[in-house]
């Protein structure tokens, strides 16, 4: 066996727990061994010189160049030691802390042995109890409707219907949310994901002058509160983008900085090379090379309290989650903070971090629950964009996330086609809307909570910020019945249980994509081809949704979902 | 070159900040590819598109099947985008978060780079600022010294100079200790590391029924803060070993949920099946098999809260640290409030586990400063011992350990040869006193604190518990001033500057291990062998220690340590 590719790290993604007695232990080969068994040995630490119980891994995933195995094993014992045993044309190998050898001395395994010390129900990451059902809209306040007509409107400079720019405002509320609401809820939507709603000069509102005051363009904080409360009403959770990287420049703590330098209590609430500020040497950190937008120090424990609390405050008016822009550039320690705060008071609150890159750092349990997918979005422009790369590639890279962090982070992470940082999908599959559903279906079918952003049910076209960020068209002028329908199918899907449990297989096979999922005894497939030709697959089931789908065949750019009642 | 050998892991010990624009990058490769170039292609990462800064990364360790190349970077920027660029017979290869490939895409880098994304000075684990010169001494106080002889002595069972047992209690307490710090310090001791003092009924006192009284069989409050005091006037840091994972089933607590079952306000407080603990059902979890040491539930905040409290007085006491007895069992919440409360007031305090297995996801910074060097110590056990493995295994192993966790938790991290667990060092060597010398000066070389096991300058023989915890022999009969010189010789290596950085480099040459450390323009160099025959070495610097080395050989477990001075 290839002695280079083999890999395990206990008290990782690669062994944790799931329930106090409930382990998952995964252990990489390399994809091409010839492999007859792989077995995990194991006992409580104390007894395993002597004695071990041992268990079969299943090949579970496959990444290109390594296959996972994979055990889920009920401990007797909350202590738990062990190895790997792995047979290969009848020649046996051990894998331990101390690597593969071809003997293992059991009387020294005490110093050898991989171990779980002792599974503590705190440690046990778990995972949020409605991420399972969840369907998401991302709504871009001052696009997507607007409600409140008696507002002071002076600040509208784009009428609704017209071409757009970075600087335009064109009217959106929370009135103009909690209007549609009954909307959303008939197209299968049971939460929100509201892009910034506070203080703040531009459209966007990610420039925050004031944290804890609804900017008047949208509204006040009466207004949001009754958005809450009616979307509570229907059964709708709704999460707020919460911007801890950095303010404003007209933010109150930046400008007493502005004016008294080193003299402000407020210096050392920023990053400040120099006696004062100076937006035109830009001697400051701040947001990617916007001056404007200030970067708050959050090594400071005083912006750490601060910023908590202001986090505190959101989910005490009713939001049930916070999605944390720019989460990977702020102190892990603001959010190992801000997670215990936050979940003493409300466990059940979500905390997404937004991170586009490898991010098991912040998913161990004492930070955040789960990630926006951006590694997963790059996959669906890849394989439903305008030139696919191959199933094999998709399934390859799919199964890279899967076993890149725990079941738990991967079922509390959010999945998206697009938002307001990327082109519209429609736009990555040059305009074939089977793709753009195709897509859909995929990361509805992947492990974690789907968010569509709106308009894409219409659907909007777009090339990226601000193009992406059109109004929506509330006529739905040239909107076609057969892919609202379909659109509302796929949304459906979520509600299967197989589709709310942690379980999953990606494959592909035969130039086709496939993604199962698996729970209580039902398990749904889902097909998906974009080769640009016709694919025979063998169907075993009740075919629940097909979109080019012909009988016993999905031809090009399809999609086919199964289910099966197992024994 | 080997595609499944490949590594490296952004946030990890492969890529850490030590300083806030300090970052150490370190790539894993197979040990046979024959690399003509390893280098790093870097840039602020909203720059990272378009052009790129380069550096090279230097072999730095090999562990047998891997070699891993090393760089450190100073930062322009908080913000590193980063990628490897590997030449292998004019071949070019990029290792990106994709994988390894010939050809890179620039333009799509943001989706596909390493990055360090921000770092944020409060996320940089520190190096203890004693722990560079610190030279250990770990006292068994039962069996140290005593020096109260006006105290109830009747627990005393078994006398001074006779054979012990597992129930032996021989009278050394903490005026024992006191008496004995000029000794200690003349030896070149500048801290000590106590087994527990607190109220036990047994030898060891491992098994605690108040963890806030010292045993009277040891002395009492005052004379703790007396010894305290004492070693701090000397320039000697103590720590205490701390025992959170069990209490004595005498403990208050858990003698109230044998009373009253479920109805007692600490039922929660341990791990209990059942209406009551019941100690001969055994059903509540404890230390190994012991049923008269329940075990903490460290998953309720309460305990928490509790044992929190006590490390916090602990230091409040005078101790400078906290070594974990059988901190892999205890939750890993309970460590990141202790490290959080304990640094906050006491940011110097050692935090210490006692992990024997992998130990990474305690050494990120939000839990333990560093752990009891167990791998080490098998390492020494395996070169020194009675059937030494090769200079290539030890060296191998020794990298492991260089490469598993950051230079800080290294630095951090108590090396040993032997402690109250294992067997005396010098029976692991057959009675073989130049071979234990040259262990310890390979323990003192190597990075981390070195800590001696009280009677190891006699030598004290002995096997494993009870025997490796015999009286220490105050006649000093048989001792040898050759092996006592020497002794003290080899301690008052660790005042060198060069072993009080955090560089090493371990290497196997001829059948020759070989340490070296550098800082401050110096370095340090000592070998060793193990191997049976002389071993000619190429000397150039000056000769600071040798044990058996003869001019440009060094004989049979012998060792010689050189100092150069850099220009």
């Amino acid at each position: 066996m290839n002695k280079y590719a083999i890999l395990h790290r206990p008290e990782s993604n690669f062994a944790y727990a799931t329930a106090k007695n409930k382990l998952i232990v995964i252990l990489r080969v390399a994809a091409n061994d010839e492999l007859e068994k792989v077995e995990i040995l194991y006992n409580n630490k104390y007894a395993f010189t002597k004695t071990r119980s041992r268990i079969s891994m299943a090949r579970y995933a496959e990444d290109g160049l390594f296959a996972y195995y994979r055990a889920e094993i009920t401990l007797p014992d909350a202590r738990f030691a062990y190895i790997f045993k792995i047979t290969e044309k009848g020649k046996v190998y051990y894998y331990s802390e101390e690597g593969l050898s071809e003997e293992y001395e059991f009387n020294l395994a005490y110093y050898t042995f991989f171990q779980f010390a002792f599974i503590n129900g705190v440690d046990v990451m778990p995972v949020l109890d409605w991420a399972g059902s969840a369907v998401f809209y991302q709504i871009f306040i001052d696009r997507f409707a607007r409600g409140d007509y008696s507002k002071d409107d002076k600040y509208i400079n784009t009428p609704w219907d017209s071409e757009i720019d970075r600087y335009s405002f064109t009217g959106g509320d929370l009135d103009g949310v909690r209007e549609k609401l009954p909307y959303l809820k008939e197209m299968g939507i049971n939460a929100l994901y509201l892009t910034p709603v506070f203080l703040s000069d531009s459209n966007h509102k990610y420039s925050v002058k004031d944290y804890l005051t609804v900017d008047p363009q949208f509204g006040d904080n009466e207004k949001l509160k009754g958005l809450l409360t009616s979307a509570h009403g229907l059964g709708m959770k709704v999460i707020i983008d919460t911007v801890f990287n950095h303010c404003d420049a007209g933010h109150e703590y930046f400008k007493d900085v502005v004016q008294n330098g080193k003299a402000s209590k407020y210096y050392d609430w920023f990053v400040i090379d120099g006696e004062y500020p100076d937006e035109k040497r830009g001697n400051y950190a701040c947001f990617a090379e916007c001056k404007h937008m200030p970067k708050w120090n959050t090594s400071n424990p005083s912006v750490r309290r601060y910023l908590t609390d202001i986090a505190l405050e959101y989910l005490k008016t009713g939001f049930d989650g916070l999605r944390l822009d720019v989460a990977d550039e702020i102190s892990h320690e603001m959010w190992r903070q801000l997670r215990r705060e936050v979940k003493e008071k409300y466990p059940s609150a979500l905390i997404l971090g937004e991170i586009w890159h490898d991010n098991e750092h912040w998913l161990k349990g004492d930070q955040f629950d789960g990630v926006m997918n951006y590694k997963l979005q790059k996959i669906l422009v890849d394989y439903f964009g305008k030139a696919p790369v191959s199933a094999k590639n998709a399934a390859d890279r799919m199964n890279g996330i899967l076993v890149a962090n725990t079941e738990q982070a991967n079922a509390n992470s959010l999945n998206f086609l697009d938002n307001h940082d990327t082109p519209r999908f429609l736009r990555t599959t040059g305009g074939n809307k089977d793709k753009l559903l195709c897509a859909l279906c995929a990361m509805v079918l992947f492990p974690g909570m789907p968010c569509v952003f709106y308009g894409t049910e219409l659907p909007l076209d777009g090339a990226g910020d601000p193009d992406c960020r059109k109004p929506f068209d509330w006529s739905f002028k040239g909107r076609e019945d057969g892919y609202k329908d379909n659109f509302y199918k796929i949304l459906a899907l979520k509600k299967l249980p197989a589709l709310q449990g942690t379980g999953c297989k990606v494959r592909a096979e035969n130039g086709v994509l496939s993604i199962t999922r698996e729970a209580d005894g039902e398990s749904v497939t889902a097909y998906f081809n974009t080769s640009g030709k016709a694919k025979r697959i063998e169907v075993q089931g009740e075919v629940i949704f097909g979109l080019n789908y012909c009988g016993d065949r999905i031809l090009n750019d399809g999609t086919v979902v199964i289910k099966n009642i197992k024994n």
